[in-house]
């Protein structure tokens, strides 16, 4: 029998000591130099690029894998250079799964019925894109969920739904209030539980995950209160200006129930003075602060 | 000056007497005996399937073209195949747009800021999957909005932003009534019509599309008033149970503003009795009757 996802990542996260995710976001422009290219070589074609990725890719998994146990490639980026950028994408995945990472393909898909059926089959069946595990939005309601549910019950894997996300303007749906006083996004926060309510592992977490903003560290403690089985995957940290005092409320008692993803902080953080060519040295540097961070928060909180 | 892309899906759909759009939604069990090969042959290995892929799809898109100005296929069952996949879709993106077809990519689309922008280059911008329109989902507010408009407008192509959708669950978040009475998905309605209120054309209508399923004729009705400029995309007619007089209402005075999809029930209409291999005749009359039964349900209105 398969490992229940929500308990794979506990164990994985435990193991690894960190909540850390970090989020491959490759832009070629900014990844170019890292690699000795110009921007213009590096984009020469989409092969070209999709080439550069995959190498820009691998050296930042092997430098960051001591202070993370997940990885969430953006399929945007991939998307971006067409079936080459898409090749890259499957290679990254590979690479990531073979190296034991846990890999989120952060890739917000929604649909119904078969459609969202031939999705999950991309993302989380057996095909070629196989992952982890995978991001959905859950404006269509339950039939854009069950598909997806489905195929990763089938195989031991999991869905992250939005339900409050980092940007400014979320407010403008999300934070809209209804008749009976509850938030949108805390409504859809409620459907994300039940949705997930039959899939609890051993450990007691879900394989119905949460995206919740760093951003908003108010809301993201009162989902936590909302949502006690429910695993959050938390963008916003770094770049978008989340700090570990603003996430450590996502972590219950056990010091578990939350992901933290950090993307341009770490892949670029040579960016912020290192030489381009110690491009993976920084982004080891900058995962591993960002571990002891968070970490050493969550110990604070608990003293 | 390129022409804007409402006024140029109006000219388009009045050139061709038909309000019909195309999806193009290959499911390999399905396609395989059109194809002469049983499902297994057809599967058999990712580039199989997504040569299967193409050359159904070709035949298709040549049958229906004389009753159709609007195709959409739909990412899904090209992803399902990996990059192989891709390459099918980006060949068949090539085809319909080569032909004179507007071509709608269905890929439910959101993300906020750089990756956003990523996913507007990667199907709105000059790369291999170029289109030109995209399906967008905008649980995310403008933030998810604004990076695929920006694109979209530098070379007159355009979204299309959930709305209503047309399965029955649906309701669990987007018919929930706000404080001040309005349904959430009315007020995402406003928030699609304001987005696209500084992009109208010379035709009265906005870039800025919405997705309403022809399976709540009510609500389409109503959201046809509340968005007088927006043109909307219609899904769910035909195989998910959407008739003429569902859809009718969409259509404003002119005969105008909505393009209505039927996937299933053409692209497998043989599926009801004609022989597998006359496939593409089968869907050029379910296209042709779809479009008869259209026209004379707006023309009825009119007298």
């Amino acid at each position: 029998m398969r490992e229940h996802f929500a308990d794979r990542l506990a164990a994985a996260l435990t193991r690894a000591g960190s909540p850390v995710c970090v989020g491959l976001d490759p832009v070629i422009d900014r990844i170019a130099p890292a690699l000795g290219l110009s921007a213009e070589e590096a984009a020469g074609s989409a092969e070209v690029a999709a080439d550069a990725i995959w190498h820009f890719n691998q050296r930042i998994v092997e430098a960051v894998q001591p202070y993370c146990a997940v990885v969430k490639p953006q399929s945007a980026f991939y998307e971006q250079w067409g079936p080459a950028g898409v090749e890259a994408l499957r290679r990254t995945i590979e690479f990531c799964r073979e190296a034991g990472l846990i890999c989120l393909l952060d890739a917000k898909r929604n649909d119904i019925a078969s459609t969202a059926g031939a999705y999950a089959l991309a993302y989380l069946g057996d095909g070629p894109l196989s992952t982890d595990a995978l991001t959905v939005n859950p404006y269509l309601g339950r039939d854009g969920i069950e598909p997806f549910l489905s195929e990763a019950r089938k195989r031991g894997k999991g869905i992250f739904a939005l339900v409050k996300t980092s940007n400014p303007s979320s407010v403008e749906i999300q934070n809209q209030i209804l008749q009976d006083g509850t938030l949108v996004y805390e409504h859809v926060g409620d459907l994300v539980a039940q949705w997930g309510a039959d899939g609890i592992g051993e450990r007691g977490y879900s394989d119905v995950g949460a995206v919740v903003g760093a951003t908003f560290p108010r809301e993201l403690a009162a989902l936590r209160e909302r949502m006690p089985s429910t695993w959050f995957l938390i963008p916003g940290y770094g770049s978008q200006g989340g700090t570990a005092q603003d996430v450590v409320a996502a972590f219950d008692e056990r010091g578990l129930g939350a992901v933290v993803n950090s993307s341009r902080g770490i892949i670029y953080a040579w960016d912020s003075g290192s030489p381009a060519t110690d491009f993976a040295g920084a982004a080891a540097q900058a995962a591993r602060e960002m571990r002891d961070s968070i970490v050493a928060a969550i110990e604070a909180r608990h003293q």
